[in-house]
Protein backbone atom coordinates (compact mmCIF):
# COMPACT_ATOMS: atom_id res chain seq x y z
CA UNK A 1 0.00 0.00 0.00
CA UNK A 2 2.72 2.43 0.08
CA UNK A 3 2.48 4.94 -2.32
CA UNK A 4 4.54 7.90 -3.78
CA UNK A 5 3.99 11.03 -5.55
CA UNK A 6 6.17 12.98 -7.94
CA UNK A 7 5.36 16.23 -8.58
CA UNK A 8 7.72 17.72 -11.67
CA UNK A 9 7.97 18.50 -15.14
CA UNK A 10 5.87 16.22 -17.78
CA UNK A 11 7.36 13.25 -18.89
CA UNK A 12 6.78 10.52 -22.06
CA UNK A 13 5.64 7.56 -21.62
CA UNK A 14 9.36 5.80 -21.72
CA UNK A 15 10.61 7.94 -18.91
CA UNK A 16 7.21 7.78 -17.54
CA UNK A 17 7.66 3.82 -16.96
CA UNK A 18 11.09 4.43 -16.11
CA UNK A 19 10.21 6.16 -13.28
CA UNK A 20 7.80 4.19 -11.91
CA UNK A 21 9.84 0.64 -12.39
CA UNK A 22 12.85 2.36 -10.60
CA UNK A 23 10.84 4.14 -7.88
CA UNK A 24 9.26 1.16 -6.95
CA UNK A 25 12.15 -0.90 -7.10
CA UNK A 26 13.82 1.21 -4.64
CA UNK A 27 11.34 1.01 -2.34
CA UNK A 28 10.46 -2.20 -2.50
CA UNK A 29 14.26 -2.79 -1.97
CA UNK A 30 14.31 -0.64 1.05
CA UNK A 31 10.78 -1.58 2.61
CA UNK A 32 10.75 -5.67 2.68
CA UNK A 33 6.76 -4.80 1.16
CA UNK A 34 6.33 -7.19 -2.61
CA UNK A 35 6.56 -4.78 -5.20
CA UNK A 36 2.79 -5.20 -6.13
CA UNK A 37 1.71 -2.96 -3.27
CA UNK A 38 3.22 0.04 -4.57
CA UNK A 39 1.35 2.87 -6.52
CA UNK A 40 2.81 5.53 -8.16
CA UNK A 41 1.69 9.22 -9.15
CA UNK A 42 3.44 11.60 -11.68
CA UNK A 43 1.85 14.76 -11.23
CA UNK A 44 2.51 16.86 -13.61
CA UNK A 45 3.44 20.96 -12.61
CA UNK A 46 3.91 23.45 -15.37
CA UNK A 47 6.58 26.16 -15.01
CA UNK A 48 3.71 28.62 -14.83
CA UNK A 49 2.63 27.22 -11.37
CA UNK A 50 5.09 26.75 -9.86
CA UNK A 51 7.39 29.15 -7.57
CA UNK A 52 11.17 28.81 -6.91
CA UNK A 53 12.88 31.03 -4.09
CA UNK A 54 10.21 33.55 -4.39
CA UNK A 55 9.87 33.97 -8.28
CA UNK A 56 7.98 31.57 -10.67
CA UNK A 57 9.62 28.97 -12.32
CA UNK A 58 8.46 29.87 -15.70
CA UNK A 59 10.51 32.87 -15.78
CA UNK A 60 13.56 31.24 -13.78
CA UNK A 61 13.68 29.13 -17.09
CA UNK A 62 13.55 31.69 -19.31
CA UNK A 63 16.10 33.76 -17.58
CA UNK A 64 13.75 36.70 -16.81
CA UNK B 1 -12.23 22.03 7.91
CA UNK B 2 -11.24 18.58 7.63
CA UNK B 3 -10.30 17.96 4.19
CA UNK B 4 -10.87 14.80 2.09
CA UNK B 5 -8.64 13.92 -1.06
CA UNK B 6 -9.34 11.85 -3.67
CA UNK B 7 -7.09 10.43 -6.28
CA UNK B 8 -8.41 8.66 -9.00
CA UNK B 9 -10.30 8.15 -12.45
CA UNK B 10 -11.90 11.47 -14.13
CA UNK B 11 -15.70 11.16 -13.04
CA UNK B 12 -18.75 12.68 -14.41
CA UNK B 13 -21.01 15.02 -13.25
CA UNK B 14 -23.68 12.64 -11.67
CA UNK B 15 -20.81 10.58 -10.32
CA UNK B 16 -18.62 13.68 -8.74
CA UNK B 17 -22.05 14.29 -7.02
CA UNK B 18 -22.51 10.81 -5.44
CA UNK B 19 -18.84 10.34 -4.26
CA UNK B 20 -18.78 13.98 -2.58
CA UNK B 21 -22.00 13.86 -0.95
CA UNK B 22 -21.16 9.92 0.35
CA UNK B 23 -17.76 10.97 1.83
CA UNK B 24 -19.22 14.07 3.31
CA UNK B 25 -21.95 12.52 5.27
CA UNK B 26 -19.45 9.71 5.70
CA UNK B 27 -17.09 12.34 7.09
CA UNK B 28 -19.29 14.18 8.98
CA UNK B 29 -21.43 11.17 10.63
CA UNK B 30 -17.67 9.93 12.33
CA UNK B 31 -16.35 12.86 13.28
CA UNK B 32 -19.47 14.32 14.88
CA UNK B 33 -18.10 17.48 12.95
CA UNK B 34 -21.23 19.86 10.75
CA UNK B 35 -20.95 18.39 6.64
CA UNK B 36 -20.40 22.25 6.04
CA UNK B 37 -17.08 21.93 7.58
CA UNK B 38 -15.87 19.43 4.84
CA UNK B 39 -14.34 20.07 1.51
CA UNK B 40 -13.74 17.35 -1.05
CA UNK B 41 -11.14 18.02 -4.07
CA UNK B 42 -11.32 14.71 -6.45
CA UNK B 43 -8.22 15.10 -8.19
CA UNK B 44 -8.06 13.07 -11.67
CA UNK B 45 -5.35 10.49 -12.05
CA UNK B 46 -5.01 9.42 -15.22
CA UNK B 47 -3.86 5.74 -15.80
CA UNK B 48 -0.62 7.18 -18.42
CA UNK B 49 0.39 8.96 -15.05
CA UNK B 50 -0.45 5.99 -12.42
CA UNK B 51 1.94 3.34 -11.76
CA UNK B 52 1.13 0.14 -10.03
CA UNK B 53 3.16 -2.62 -9.08
CA UNK B 54 6.01 -0.95 -10.98
CA UNK B 55 3.92 -1.00 -14.43
CA UNK B 56 2.07 1.87 -16.12
CA UNK B 57 -1.38 1.27 -15.38
CA UNK B 58 -2.15 2.27 -18.81
CA UNK B 59 -0.56 -0.68 -19.96
CA UNK B 60 -1.71 -2.76 -17.11
CA UNK B 61 -5.59 -1.87 -18.66
CA UNK B 62 -4.50 -2.89 -21.82
CA UNK B 63 -2.94 -6.41 -20.73
CA UNK B 64 0.04 -5.41 -22.28
CA UNK C 1 -5.27 2.19 -7.66
CA UNK C 2 -7.20 4.68 -6.40
CA UNK C 3 -6.22 6.43 -3.44
CA UNK C 4 -8.29 8.67 -0.71
CA UNK C 5 -6.31 11.10 2.07
CA UNK C 6 -8.44 12.10 5.08
CA UNK C 7 -7.13 15.39 6.66
CA UNK C 8 -8.54 15.82 9.98
CA UNK C 9 -9.49 14.90 13.73
CA UNK C 10 -7.75 11.95 15.53
CA UNK C 11 -10.10 8.81 15.04
CA UNK C 12 -10.25 6.30 17.78
CA UNK C 13 -10.07 2.19 16.07
CA UNK C 14 -13.59 1.97 15.75
CA UNK C 15 -13.98 5.15 13.94
CA UNK C 16 -11.03 4.75 11.96
CA UNK C 17 -12.60 1.31 10.65
CA UNK C 18 -15.73 2.99 9.80
CA UNK C 19 -14.22 6.02 7.42
CA UNK C 20 -12.15 3.17 6.06
CA UNK C 21 -15.02 0.60 5.29
CA UNK C 22 -17.37 3.43 3.97
CA UNK C 23 -14.98 5.59 1.93
CA UNK C 24 -13.81 2.29 0.13
CA UNK C 25 -17.64 1.35 -0.16
CA UNK C 26 -18.74 4.49 -1.75
CA UNK C 27 -15.55 5.09 -4.14
CA UNK C 28 -15.91 1.46 -5.26
CA UNK C 29 -19.69 1.74 -6.33
CA UNK C 30 -18.83 5.06 -7.66
CA UNK C 31 -15.93 4.10 -10.01
CA UNK C 32 -16.88 0.15 -10.94
CA UNK C 33 -13.32 -0.84 -9.29
CA UNK C 34 -13.12 -3.30 -7.20
CA UNK C 35 -12.79 -2.61 -3.32
CA UNK C 36 -8.88 -4.53 -2.91
CA UNK C 37 -7.78 -1.52 -5.16
CA UNK C 38 -8.36 1.22 -2.42
CA UNK C 39 -5.68 2.55 -0.47
CA UNK C 40 -7.51 5.21 2.64
CA UNK C 41 -4.93 7.52 4.22
CA UNK C 42 -6.14 9.23 7.62
CA UNK C 43 -3.76 12.01 8.26
CA UNK C 44 -4.06 13.48 11.57
CA UNK C 45 -4.69 17.31 11.75
CA UNK C 46 -4.08 18.71 15.38
CA UNK C 47 -6.29 22.27 16.06
CA UNK C 48 -2.79 23.53 16.63
CA UNK C 49 -1.59 22.98 13.15
CA UNK C 50 -4.65 24.25 11.04
CA UNK C 51 -5.88 27.59 10.57
CA UNK C 52 -9.80 28.36 9.50
CA UNK C 53 -10.54 32.08 8.05
CA UNK C 54 -6.63 33.18 9.45
CA UNK C 55 -7.44 31.71 13.07
CA UNK C 56 -5.57 28.83 14.60
CA UNK C 57 -8.12 25.91 14.83
CA UNK C 58 -7.26 25.53 18.30
CA UNK C 59 -7.73 29.08 19.52
CA UNK C 60 -11.56 28.76 17.52
CA UNK C 61 -12.41 25.71 19.42
CA UNK C 62 -11.59 27.64 22.82
CA UNK C 63 -13.28 30.59 21.81
CA UNK C 64 -11.05 32.83 21.86
CA UNK D 1 13.43 23.26 1.32
CA UNK D 2 9.77 23.70 3.07
CA UNK D 3 7.20 23.35 0.33
CA UNK D 4 3.16 25.22 -0.22
CA UNK D 5 0.83 23.58 -2.10
CA UNK D 6 -2.13 25.73 -2.62
CA UNK D 7 -5.45 24.17 -3.79
CA UNK D 8 -7.97 26.76 -5.42
CA UNK D 9 -9.38 28.57 -8.22
CA UNK D 10 -6.76 29.23 -11.65
CA UNK D 11 -4.55 32.52 -11.42
CA UNK D 12 -3.58 34.36 -13.91
CA UNK D 13 0.22 35.10 -14.42
CA UNK D 14 0.08 38.65 -12.21
CA UNK D 15 -1.56 36.74 -9.53
CA UNK D 16 0.42 33.65 -9.80
CA UNK D 17 3.86 35.98 -8.98
CA UNK D 18 1.90 37.53 -6.46
CA UNK D 19 1.07 34.73 -4.53
CA UNK D 20 4.35 32.69 -4.97
CA UNK D 21 6.24 36.51 -3.83
CA UNK D 22 4.02 36.76 -0.82
CA UNK D 23 3.89 33.21 0.62
CA UNK D 24 7.42 32.74 0.37
CA UNK D 25 7.94 36.34 2.04
CA UNK D 26 5.77 34.89 4.54
CA UNK D 27 6.99 31.82 5.17
CA UNK D 28 10.93 32.64 4.99
CA UNK D 29 10.11 35.62 7.68
CA UNK D 30 8.25 33.18 10.13
CA UNK D 31 10.73 30.11 9.77
CA UNK D 32 14.05 32.50 9.52
CA UNK D 33 14.46 29.90 6.22
CA UNK D 34 16.24 31.51 2.92
CA UNK D 35 13.66 32.38 0.16
CA UNK D 36 15.47 30.46 -1.82
CA UNK D 37 14.73 27.30 -0.41
CA UNK D 38 11.03 27.19 -0.64
CA UNK D 39 9.11 25.46 -3.36
CA UNK D 40 5.79 26.34 -4.06
CA UNK D 41 3.08 24.68 -5.81
CA UNK D 42 -0.23 26.18 -7.61
CA UNK D 43 -2.86 23.25 -7.79
CA UNK D 44 -6.23 24.23 -10.20
CA UNK D 45 -9.01 23.43 -8.70
CA UNK D 46 -12.02 23.60 -10.99
CA UNK D 47 -15.48 24.09 -9.12
CA UNK D 48 -16.30 20.85 -11.13
CA UNK D 49 -14.22 18.97 -8.74
CA UNK D 50 -14.36 20.24 -5.60
CA UNK D 51 -17.17 19.53 -2.57
CA UNK D 52 -18.07 21.59 -0.39
CA UNK D 53 -20.38 21.04 2.31
CA UNK D 54 -21.19 17.87 0.36
CA UNK D 55 -22.06 20.01 -2.08
CA UNK D 56 -20.46 20.70 -5.99
CA UNK D 57 -18.80 23.85 -5.72
CA UNK D 58 -19.81 24.28 -9.27
CA UNK D 59 -23.73 24.20 -8.63
CA UNK D 60 -23.29 26.44 -5.26
CA UNK D 61 -21.10 29.01 -7.47
CA UNK D 62 -24.38 28.74 -10.15
CA UNK D 63 -26.97 29.30 -7.05
CA UNK D 64 -28.76 25.84 -7.99
CA UNK E 1 -12.87 26.49 0.07
CA UNK E 2 -9.29 26.62 -1.15
CA UNK E 3 -6.97 24.78 1.04
CA UNK E 4 -3.31 25.53 1.71
CA UNK E 5 -0.74 22.72 2.74
CA UNK E 6 2.68 23.82 4.57
CA UNK E 7 5.42 20.96 4.61
CA UNK E 8 8.14 22.86 6.72
CA UNK E 9 9.74 22.72 10.22
CA UNK E 10 7.72 22.60 13.68
CA UNK E 11 6.35 26.35 14.65
CA UNK E 12 5.38 27.27 17.53
CA UNK E 13 1.95 28.77 18.53
CA UNK E 14 3.03 32.58 18.18
CA UNK E 15 4.66 31.34 14.06
CA UNK E 16 1.63 29.45 13.10
CA UNK E 17 -0.82 32.03 13.98
CA UNK E 18 1.87 34.34 12.03
CA UNK E 19 1.92 32.03 8.82
CA UNK E 20 -2.12 31.11 8.85
CA UNK E 21 -2.75 35.03 9.40
CA UNK E 22 -0.85 36.00 6.79
CA UNK E 23 -1.13 33.43 4.10
CA UNK E 24 -4.69 33.69 4.17
CA UNK E 25 -4.20 37.21 4.03
CA UNK E 26 -2.56 37.35 0.96
CA UNK E 27 -4.44 34.12 -0.65
CA UNK E 28 -8.14 35.88 0.31
CA UNK E 29 -6.43 39.32 -1.33
CA UNK E 30 -4.91 37.47 -4.87
CA UNK E 31 -7.88 35.20 -5.40
CA UNK E 32 -10.82 37.88 -4.03
CA UNK E 33 -12.23 35.00 -2.08
CA UNK E 34 -13.51 35.94 1.13
CA UNK E 35 -11.09 34.81 4.45
CA UNK E 36 -13.06 32.41 6.13
CA UNK E 37 -13.10 30.00 3.28
CA UNK E 38 -9.70 29.31 3.15
CA UNK E 39 -8.04 26.35 5.72
CA UNK E 40 -4.14 26.42 6.00
CA UNK E 41 -2.22 22.71 7.33
CA UNK E 42 0.94 23.15 9.11
CA UNK E 43 2.27 19.80 7.78
CA UNK E 44 5.70 19.19 9.95
CA UNK E 45 8.78 17.30 8.50
CA UNK E 46 11.48 16.17 10.63
CA UNK E 47 14.89 17.07 9.38
CA UNK E 48 15.27 12.95 9.75
CA UNK E 49 12.32 12.84 7.41
CA UNK E 50 13.38 15.22 4.54
CA UNK E 51 16.08 14.62 1.68
CA UNK E 52 17.75 17.39 -0.23
CA UNK E 53 19.84 17.18 -3.17
CA UNK E 54 20.37 12.97 -2.67
CA UNK E 55 20.95 13.99 1.23
CA UNK E 56 19.19 13.60 4.29
CA UNK E 57 18.38 17.13 5.80
CA UNK E 58 19.18 15.79 9.02
CA UNK E 59 22.75 14.85 7.92
CA UNK E 60 23.44 18.12 5.76
CA UNK E 61 22.11 20.66 8.86
CA UNK E 62 24.79 18.90 10.79
CA UNK E 63 27.76 19.69 8.24
CA UNK E 64 28.00 15.93 7.62
CA UNK F 1 11.92 21.95 -7.56
CA UNK F 2 10.33 18.60 -8.24
CA UNK F 3 9.19 17.32 -5.36
CA UNK F 4 8.54 13.83 -4.35
CA UNK F 5 6.01 12.31 -1.24
CA UNK F 6 6.96 8.78 0.20
CA UNK F 7 3.84 7.73 2.18
CA UNK F 8 4.55 4.55 4.21
CA UNK F 9 5.79 2.45 7.07
CA UNK F 10 8.74 3.99 9.06
CA UNK F 11 12.43 3.54 8.22
CA UNK F 12 15.58 4.06 9.94
CA UNK F 13 18.16 6.13 9.08
CA UNK F 14 19.97 4.16 7.02
CA UNK F 15 17.14 3.19 5.59
CA UNK F 16 15.77 6.48 4.83
CA UNK F 17 19.60 7.49 3.36
CA UNK F 18 19.08 4.96 0.64
CA UNK F 19 15.58 5.82 -0.11
CA UNK F 20 15.91 9.21 -0.42
CA UNK F 21 19.64 9.02 -2.36
CA UNK F 22 17.90 6.27 -5.01
CA UNK F 23 14.84 7.95 -5.37
CA UNK F 24 16.48 11.25 -6.16
CA UNK F 25 19.45 9.18 -8.63
CA UNK F 26 16.50 8.11 -10.59
CA UNK F 27 14.42 11.36 -10.92
CA UNK F 28 17.31 13.44 -11.69
CA UNK F 29 18.51 11.15 -14.42
CA UNK F 30 15.20 10.56 -16.27
CA UNK F 31 14.22 14.50 -16.20
CA UNK F 32 17.72 15.56 -16.72
CA UNK F 33 17.15 17.90 -13.98
CA UNK F 34 20.78 18.34 -11.25
CA UNK F 35 20.18 16.44 -8.35
CA UNK F 36 20.15 19.23 -5.60
CA UNK F 37 17.26 20.51 -6.78
CA UNK F 38 15.09 17.73 -6.09
CA UNK F 39 13.39 17.62 -1.71
CA UNK F 40 12.29 14.01 -0.96
CA UNK F 41 9.69 13.84 2.03
CA UNK F 42 9.18 10.45 4.04
CA UNK F 43 5.60 10.31 5.76
CA UNK F 44 5.28 7.87 7.72
CA UNK F 45 1.79 5.74 7.89
CA UNK F 46 0.95 3.70 10.76
CA UNK F 47 -1.17 0.44 10.08
CA UNK F 48 -3.63 2.19 12.31
CA UNK F 49 -4.11 5.24 10.22
CA UNK F 50 -4.20 3.28 6.38
CA UNK F 51 -6.89 1.25 4.76
CA UNK F 52 -6.42 -1.10 2.02
CA UNK F 53 -9.15 -2.82 0.27
CA UNK F 54 -11.93 -1.00 2.71
CA UNK F 55 -10.24 -2.79 5.78
CA UNK F 56 -7.44 -1.55 8.31
CA UNK F 57 -3.87 -2.39 7.44
CA UNK F 58 -3.43 -2.94 11.07
CA UNK F 59 -6.14 -5.48 11.27
CA UNK F 60 -5.09 -7.01 8.11
CA UNK F 61 -1.51 -7.29 9.55
CA UNK F 62 -2.55 -9.17 12.43
CA UNK F 63 -4.37 -11.49 10.00
CA UNK F 64 -7.33 -10.59 11.80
Amino acid sequence: MPTIFFYGPRLDKEKSKEMIKDFTETASQVTGIERSAFVVYLRESKPENVGVGGELLEDKLKGT
